[in-house]
């Protein structure tokens, strides 16, 4: 029931947490028409025997996926399949012409070196020679054009939303690194039942997880111009959010009125970064569900601390992905995303 | 930056669960434009001082509540103001011509005295000659036409939507009693700080509490024709949703067969309720942010359990109000709430 | 460390969260010594390695499971294994003279016919005849002396302390069915993670399962003098308990009064059964990882609406466990179950 | 029932989260008879009134506080009352001759002017001439004479066992502050009902509160030699508990094996703080409802993260209270505090 002007958008992977809400966000997207939708586990499926919030509502069927037919239909591919994976979906896309945005990790460094230090060697590195990294705050023109956009990490996007501007403005002290102290809701865990997010075992405790061992502390480092990021995940009861606490070694004479002016700057343009009034607090249930991005900046001596809010699987994840698709199909960079977060 | 053809809305009372939801829903609303936004405690100051989650969000500036203008704006007007309040505030809105679909307890009724019962004696009866229940599966076309809509209560929703097409149907044993055991999030217990709603001593546990003795069940009761509810509320630990598990016995030689058939049929045009095939149990969370109602239907002997999910802020209060809005603005009754459930 | 009046007790199974908190009370009980741990995909490890929660706490090692050891230390076994398993063990264990307390489903019926058309049949029959249900307020006299005790299911333990006094005070109208609404936290769905007990799908959701259709009905009706129960269980997004909210119809003639005295005489001498007062409702984070049962009673008409609240890991299966060991070992039978609930 | 060798406790504030947990661990102490319960608001009430969990539960009357009573009972007074409150009663009974156990804020600090920095100023500042500081990993000796203990509060109590070790070894960098990122679930906001502690605005969010300007932090510094210490706390939705994730710098040449020797050695012989295995997360859930420390330790080039976990309410309040308390009476250290933690 699209419309005529509606960006065609192929959603392959659509069971785990990202592509669930990837679906709702898409689907509620007054310029996008769904034109598939590819799982291959539940293909001829209707989504709503596993996914019963779908019931009555109407999607398109449930497919393998199927480059020819994805390339076909003239869409933008949005994929929401596990790391490995992604590298050969988007090279059979990629060949035929179809652009794509991955939400996986497969695509976030344009370095194959990088990225099998990081991960592991790439099967297609030739993709990478294409791929844009996907955080419109630091590369928006280039999204614009892309072939391929690699959705940044959820911990890299609230860590470089909370750093970049202080690095960029010269605020920091030479050669000191970035302290990176973050908390996740449990989806960031992934859908797969496991020790990792079972009730018992992530409802009423707290803990850290791969401290100084995470796998996104390059992805922050490359996007914070090279700095040692010192990363310390932990994982909080509840479903979504992230809250990043980062620290900050002021450079001598700047106060907290400079770092104020600095941010201010940064994101006065910025359609979803907001910077709190002095004090504020941010709380990751006050973007819940939604593309925003709340920032607090608080300064003592000569440390700065500045926290950053989002949803992972919104800003962190599948909402950051359509802000990249509205952009390169140049649609409103705020279309199907303004909506106010579900409170409580 | 509303068009032409949108329904102008005003909205009083901006600070408690349900005027949040309201107003997050008049928000995204394509066909609304929100012409007002009332809350008298909170007047003059930005709504994200208070509720951080708008902040860099454009509304309209909070003002203190005033009938002439309200009726000057040529605007509906959505109360979500505390019952008591709604009486006076409805009163002086009907003087004036103003529609008003009212979120609180105070126009469920049209009997004085059935009110006067069950809450207070009513300060201006004269309203409740104007009153239509906004339960547009019962009263529709009457809503379509109404001066006044009281929506009802979160508890009778779900217990009337589960409860209803068996009645009307005349599946039930003569004379037997509607059983509703019903569970509720935490958020039915409103926003002001009490012991009731405490982190400490509403999560991790469970209880039942004003069993037999809520005020709902006489809304229920009338809303079933008038036989006997049983109603047993319990309070969950979470934030939105209500089940309600309904018992009632049949008739004799009414089995399953007849029963689905009669939900089938009473449901078949229905947008927002949905009966979920054999075996499968409604939960809460797949309708969760939405107006949806999921029904389960299940049949041993001679009982029928009737289950069905609703969110207590959407479909049990905001998103029927939006409903009722709809209706009586000669919109699709859909527009603005086809979204899917927040998973997870 | 014990001394020599303390009674030798043989853990078999400490993985799952009922044998973890078998472990937890055993170890804290002044009249137990803890003579064997088995576990035997864990034998050899440090228990702590995968319970970090016992580190540096002294515990005898973690074995394999030989029914000669446990004979030789003159133990009582308590097993902590999935049902199916317990046949087997607990026949080698009869068979050396070994007294047993069973927490699984194996041992809860007499009647081998029954126990296969509930589960599947049993492979070890024989050790039926020797069986004592394990709830002290049923059949203290006989767990004394028992040489097999089968420890009862949570569900029915909390529906059967709710029914049961009504029953025999031949309160009860004639011929009506027991209808038990029953609620639990996530612990009762076991500690294999799988989607009935991850995080993402069990927090800030309700739900029902298994309507009408759950294997504790058959125990609950055998307990209740052959009455129907219809019997639906739910999830409460919680660890840690159950509250059975029981309908019952009145006899005629019987009143609040007679009620609250039937109860009041059934439990006076009952050290973990307290009856609240009047319009007090039993909470299940009062009882949190106590053996104690709160019975809360609500007459309106000719309903009476009992609501119970227990642990289902206490009084629901470890907790009950150990009080059926004070009785079988002589022991004061409140030893090592004293203690006040968690709060909160 | 106390035999003749118990130590006679009288317990002053039964109604907030820190007295309850008291009144817990001091009904459940083998070692100790609880020969007095006041609190002035529920004077003369059955605490099961406002508190259910402990109904059927023998406890002594309610009372209002009389400090000559309290002498005449020859007890040693523990005193759960608001700081401020606190200053007076423990004036009253030092005059008389009792020893005080202080969970308040108001005996933590030795100097007068550094009291009144931090809180206001000391009523009664010559009680600071006998007061201990009650942590015994740092005062054992001083506490067990002390005629007057100040618990520590639970943020510095988590901050301080994880970072002494290394201040005291010598291993930090020269002048380098200490960073505490901590993380505390809502029963730390204490039990009167208000928006820091409302379910819905609580659960299924993760914010930081009083960034940098938070009271514990000149405690913390104190207790570490007068480092400065950055201090950052978090609200978790979840009751109990404290991870405390602190960041030190490590002086050069300090390497991993040498951080562990040192707190190793620094905590060989005490019996509640267990320095986990290499890569081993410390995890609130498995200290819950203990005395226990938790402390896991994590070197990167020259920085040393420590991670410690306490549960709020146990090490960080009562329990240590308790600690203080068998160190005073000349009690088994562990006596009373030896329990695992309930899991989950």
């Amino acid at each position: 029931m699209g419309s005529v002007d509606q960006v065609p958008v192929v959603l392959v992977g659509a069971t785990g947490y990202t592509g669930v809400e990837a679906l709702r966000l898409l689907h509620a997207h007054p310029g996008v028409r769904l034109a598939g939708l590819c799982a291959d586990r539940r293909a001829g499926q209707p989504l709503a025997d596993h996914l019963p919030a779908w019931t009555d509502i109407p999607l398109p069927p449930v497919e393998r996926f199927d480059a020819d037919a994805v390339a076909a239909s003239g869409a933008i591919a949005m994929l929401a399949v596990p790391h490995g994976t992604a590298q050969t979906t988007t090279a059979e896309l990629l060949a035929r012409g179809v652009r794509v945005i991955d939400l996986s990790a497969d695509h976030r460094f344009d370095d194959p070196a990088v990225y099998a230090a990081v991960y592991a060697p790439h099967q297609h590195p030739e993709s990478l020679k294409h791929t844009v990294y996907g955080l419109p705050e630091l590369h928006r023109a280039s999204i614009r054009e892309a072939r391929l956009v690699g959705v940044p990490g959820c911990y890299p996007t609230a860590v470089t939303l909370a750093a970049l501007p202080a690095v960029r403005a010269g605020l920091l002290a030479e050669g000191e690194a970035v302290l990176a102290d973050c908390k996740s809701g449990v989806t960031g865990a992934g859908r797969s039942p496991g020790p990792g997010n079972i009730f018992g075992e992530t409802s009423e405790g707290f803990r850290a997880y791969k401290t100084l061992a995470h796998r996104h502390a390059p992805e922050m480092a490359r996007n914070l111009g090279g700095r040692t990021v010192h990363f310390v995940p932990h994982l909080v009861p509840m479903n979504r959010g992230i809250l990043a606490t980062v620290y900050l070694r002021l450079a001598p004479g700047v106060d907290a009125a400079r770092v104020r002016d600095a941010y201010a700057t940064a994101y006065a343009d910025e359609p979803f970064v907001s910077v709190l009034p002095d004090g504020a607090h941010p709380d990751t249930r006050n973007v819940r569900g939604t593309n925003r991005c709340h920032v607090g900046l608080f300064v003592a001596d000569r440390l700065l601390c500045v926290q950053s809010a989002i949803d992972n699987l919104g800003k962190g994840a599948a909402g950051q992905a359509v802000q990249c698709l509205n952009l390169m199909a140049g649609r409103p960079e705020t279309e199907g995303l303004t909506q106010a977060a579900l409170f409580p």
